[in-house]
């Protein structure tokens, strides 16, 4: 057991696990992989952002490495998501899903690790960021689709409203709200991601003078991937 | 020298140090780069593996850091293929084989050095597995074409059979028959690759239901990437 | 602060911070990225090189963790880039070009502090030049670009070059000149890729025996990517 998180958060990341795993198994059907390879993407999803989390602030080695259970864990899920998802079927939205889930909770731990270490609120913030969207982008720069991140839908966004608000909320409120903080700022994270998957919900993006001149004469740039 | 390493596990490491570098600056060949760019290709592919390796069990400053040996071999193999490549013909399975000999070296010598750090046999699996694939990951990354461990053909199955049976025979044999251990699954993954490149073996893949209905219908989905 | 670094040298590394967060930001803006987005490329951009040196040589928490000043200005740089590249117009070469500087100071620091740790002049010629591409690298794969050091202009030698003379220079000069040589040896990088991006200088580039033919038969092979 990773004993340096409580008994709630440390449930939140076993499950955190579960869920990114199976998102990255689910990713990896679009490019017809064997179980070995698949148990590979699941494993590499759901520990990515924590291993990066413990390189960046130096606790090695690495959480997986100490504790077994995590890559029980993904191994585990890959097997049951590759045997089962040759029967039922998922829909489209499944990985998307799970993604938001695994983000919500890793963003949130991954702040919450920085913080219990002594770190400021803004070096907690980057790396709850950090934590939460690495593992999406391994996955999707190893299955070769535009990462998640970079979709128009909000996404950064969510992650770093979800961090904002934990970092604060620990700042103001007293230690035994923890659990409290904790679910409000994953609800937030969840919650914009979610109502983004399902309103597609975007921000201003960045359009230099030449775009929003192409924009006013509605030529449509094909994008360049 | 990297004294941690038994005389046998070194010089497998040199060797596989390489090849793996030939094996970059071979995939460079495509991208069309200078001398400088080779260099760096060929590299990062040869150290990738054992660099991850390293950063995750928190062996720091990493081992080519610590020994210059390794730097000089990946440069000096660099430039020799690079003269070589520009007069000698290369046949296009080179990449492929020497990919699988620095495979079978560095995922063997990643679970050594997770074991003789005293971790369990389920991480340094895992560990021998990253080590392996890591380099030739970030070199078809960066090359810009699709990883060797997503090919149909078996590649992370070998890894994962010749970490495994590492681990085993490491757990049963006498500690003197280390060599042993290492040339038997060393060959398991040499093996399985290179009759998998011979006779593209493959195992079953990843389909879901709609893929299978297509399958049924002979609807070729034509690849994404 | 990060006092590992005298004045001067820390000066350049907030600067060359500034300019690789601005080429981040402005690569970002072909991906259409919202703000979270952009500041999330911006910072990735400009932290990436110096978060890898810290890795493989051993100082975690990394750089921005110890010292909350370069995640402040990656922060306000992507912001200010972010607004008033709506408005502004910047030319095409303006990332090429804050590319360049920035390419020059981290490399020049990362070959320094190897150096200031006590590791050999090779080891920090190769930190140096991790230092300095990682960044860029990163940026390119994630904004889904072909990375500059693959481009045909002289890159990788730049940086090359510049780390070989500023090792070469602190080597034999005495410690006092550390400003000259510094100054010196970024004017390599920066001088070379300049002159590079004006009159698009190479040097002769990976053939194979195949593609020789195919040039001295004008069969232009069409880039894979």
């Amino acid at each position: 057991m990773n004993f340096d998180l409580p008994l709630f958060i440390l449930i939140l990341d076993l499950f955190g696990t579960v869920v990114f795993a199976a998102a990255g198994v689910l990713a990896a059907a679009q490019r017809r992989l064997d179980l070995f390879g698949v148990i590979v993407v699941g494993t590499v999803t759901a520990i990515g952002g924590g291993t990066l989390r413990d390189l960046i602030l130096g606790r090695l080695p690495v959480f997986w490495v100490q504790d077994n259970l995590y890559i029980w864990i993904t191994v585990t899920t890959s097997v049951l998501v590759f045997a089962s998802a040759r029967r039922l079927r998922f829909p489209h939205q499944a990985i998307q899903i799970a993604d938001a889930i695994g983000l919500a909770v890793f963003t949130i731990i991954g702040a919450n690790v920085a913080l219990s270490l002594g770190h400021s609120p803004l070096i907690a913030v980057v790396t709850g960021v950090m934590t939460g969207v690495f593992g999406g982008i391994v996955r999707d720069v190893l299955t070769a689709v535009k990462p998640m991140i970079f979709e128009k839908e909000i996404y950064a966004t969510a992650v770093f409203a979800g961090a904002f608000v934990y970092v604060n909320l620990t700042w103001f409120l007293p230690d035994h709200w923890e659990t409290f903080n904790t679910l409000v700022a994953m609800s937030v994270v969840l919650g914009l991601r979610l109502a983004a998957i399902r309103w597609h919900l975007h921000l201003p993006v960045f359009l230099s003078v030449e775009d929003q001149r192409d924009e006013d004469h509605k030529i449509n740039r094909k994008d360049s991937q």
